[in-house]
């Protein structure tokens, strides 16, 4: 087990109509607040009145911010750090999935940073403080709720970059299992693909032993796996939701990677696929997951058994686990493809002119590699977009 | 799932040689610090110097009580609220296992507070403040290390307590593996013990659904019987104690009776055990868990038929759950029979003699009845005493 520093203090309110706590929490952390989101539905579903009357209530003030895209650009961030400086907020609430939640962090990054807060995405700089991020969760995906993690799209060369930072852990995340259930199914789709992936790049390490983290993650994916489907087929069932936004949240929010170094490289991988197609970061890791666990999987074999037969339920193989292996990928494959969800390029209309394009930009990232479990340059992306024709 | 709010602040530090940071951690907080700690073994080991070098370099100055007792009383509590309070002190920083950990939370929130400490653990009174608290553990098993926990016994009447409050999350823990490589085989046995038992306590539930966190426990306690038993071969497996070490962090942090509310009256039952005969906690929860089961099982057999199956392996009589939930409870006694540990009574030279009086007591606690997921008063106490002998 690696050596390892947890400290995760975002506090967690989760349960029916819990929105109505939001003033009080944020009447704790400042008199005025950004109320942050993406499109109309939060004003549809009368959430965005019921958190501003429960700041209302609170003696809290707001100024708002709509309009955050599905893959957040930076312009929309640049905005928000004007109208936060311009009104001295002291809090920026999200109210949505992962993209009103990360364009909220960057917000808070930039307002006292007096350069350009993009710097920080491409490695150039390093915040040394934030305004404090409080959430209101209505979508299960991306984890945003209680992580370090912020991804950005800067409109200028299409370039999709994450960035984490302590900085980030929201103070407060209200989650009401409740506002998901308008979700539309391809959406939802999509969410339990990126949930997935978070416990799977975390699952795939070169760090052992990692028992206990192994068998966290395994137990995770099983009740994403069990729940998901029940979701689909009725979109209020309460339980089943409360069990799939939960799982989202413990998924990416740094417990189940301590004592290990996770991967990332498919995440990376599909950041180049969203940020020239602009399809949704699910649809494009259902995509680019399978493919990179097949090129990758001769790398650890008994890896891939287990995750196979502990979670998939494959009966192992044990003088062959070359077989498990390859039965646990084709698995996750139909199980992904039984939620709606194509896990191939093709699936998407995207064909290969332009796999060489996102190859390059891969690798002209910092490091010119991705990945941790394998390395990832240009050659080796090149062949993962191939195998996901 | 029920509603449930979840903040664990606790900093988490871990791996080898990670205490020599407890400076730097503690000048974070304040200036002058209560070292607290159990027995001689602290100094032996040279860890009380270790821990005493770090906060001289980091100019943090302390005052020392050591003497805590494996059942920690609370005389030297109030010994150690006087201290503080004459000595200005700003942190309080126990070094060992639960006993100095929960001893410390307890004279934390008896500095502040004008009232008699033990107000709060009789439930007569709220903490408002506490002072906060930061660890060096030494012994996985109590979990107190990033737990609202502290368990202390009154010599008047030998009355043990346990009192949870969220201001009693440590600030700071440190957990350096390798300081538990000088455990005697008989402790590790016992916080095995302790360590399975906080994870069945959450298990044995009456909510529903509750998947996530069944299956997390489930992890969590497969874990715990892999690694328990290479613990106990080889005293310097560094990868296996790290596994058990962190395990136990994870049964207790709150983490896994999210949307749940645990039993606990096996917890109960033990400690009148202990005030009485003065054994330590894990050592009488290997006698009274079996026999609590072994009383309630017939309330949800479906759930014990689940934890033999998925946590012990059984093969599950589908025509007969029955059959599988007894094979469950057979299995954790013979497991904890291998660590050295006596599932009876008799196996610790206790007989029926006391089993009234301790029925009484148990029954004298404010509700009259402990437990959750089967009320337990005088009658059913006396019972599953009985069981255990």
């Amino acid at each position: 087990m690696d050596d390892f520093v947890f400290h995760n203090p975002t506090k967690i309110i989760f349960g029916r109509g819990k929105e109505a706590q939001v003033g009080a929490e944020a009447s704790a952390i400042a008199k005025k607040v950004l109320l942050h989101y993406g499109g109309g539905s939060v004003k549809r579903t009368g959430l965005f009145d019921r958190v501003a009357s429960s700041l209302k209530e609170a003696d809290v003030s707001f100024v708002e911010l709509g309009g955050v895209a599905p893959n957040p650009r930076l312009g929309l961030v640049h905005e928000g750090i004007a109208l936060c400086r311009k009104e001295h907020v002291g809090l920026v609430l999200s109210i949505g999935g992962g993209s009103a939640i990360d364009s909220g962090k960057a917000i808070a990054m930039g307002v006292p940073y007096s350069g350009e807060v993009w710097d920080f995405f491409e490695g150039n700089a390093e915040p040394k403080e934030a305004l404090p991020v409080g959430t209101v969760l209505t979508i299960p995906a991306a984890g945003s709720e209680a992580s370090t993690a912020s991804v950005i799209m800067n409109e200028n060369g299409m370039r999709k970059r994450g960035f984490n930072s302590e900085l980030l852990y929201p103070r407060f995340s209200i989650l009401d299992p409740e506002l998901a259930f308008t979700l539309p199914k391809v959406q939802v789709a999509n969410g339990t693909a990126d949930i997935m992936s978070h416990l799977m790049e975390r699952y795939f390490t070169n760090s052992r032993p990692v028992e206990l983290t192994d068998r966290l993650i395994e137990a995770t994916l099983r009740t994403v796996i069990s729940v998901a489907p029940r979701v689909m087929r009725k979109s209020d069932d309460y339980n089943a939701w409360a069990e799939l936004m939960w799982s989202g949240t413990i998924a990416h929010n740094n417990l189940l990677n301590t004592g290990r170094i996770g991967d990332w490289g498919s995440h990376d991988l599909e950041h180049e696929l969203s940020a020239i197609y602009d399809i949704a970061h699910g649809a494009g890791l259902a995509v680019v997951f399978p493919a990179w666990m097949k090129y990758v999987y001769k790398h650890d074999v008994a890896r891939f058994a287990q995750i196979a037969s502990r979670v998939w339920g494959v009966d192992n193989a044990f003088m062959d686990p070359e077989q498990t292996a390859l039965a646990g990928i084709e698995r996750l494959e139909v199980f992904w493809q039984s939620l709606g969800l194509s896990t191939r390029l093709s699936g998407l209309g995207i064909g290969s002119d332009r796999i060489g394009e996102m190859a390059d930009k891969l690798s002209a990232q910092g490091t010119s590699q991705v990945g941790n479990f394998v390395k990832i340059g240009r050659a080796e992306a090149e062949r993962i977009y191939a195998l996901a024709l």
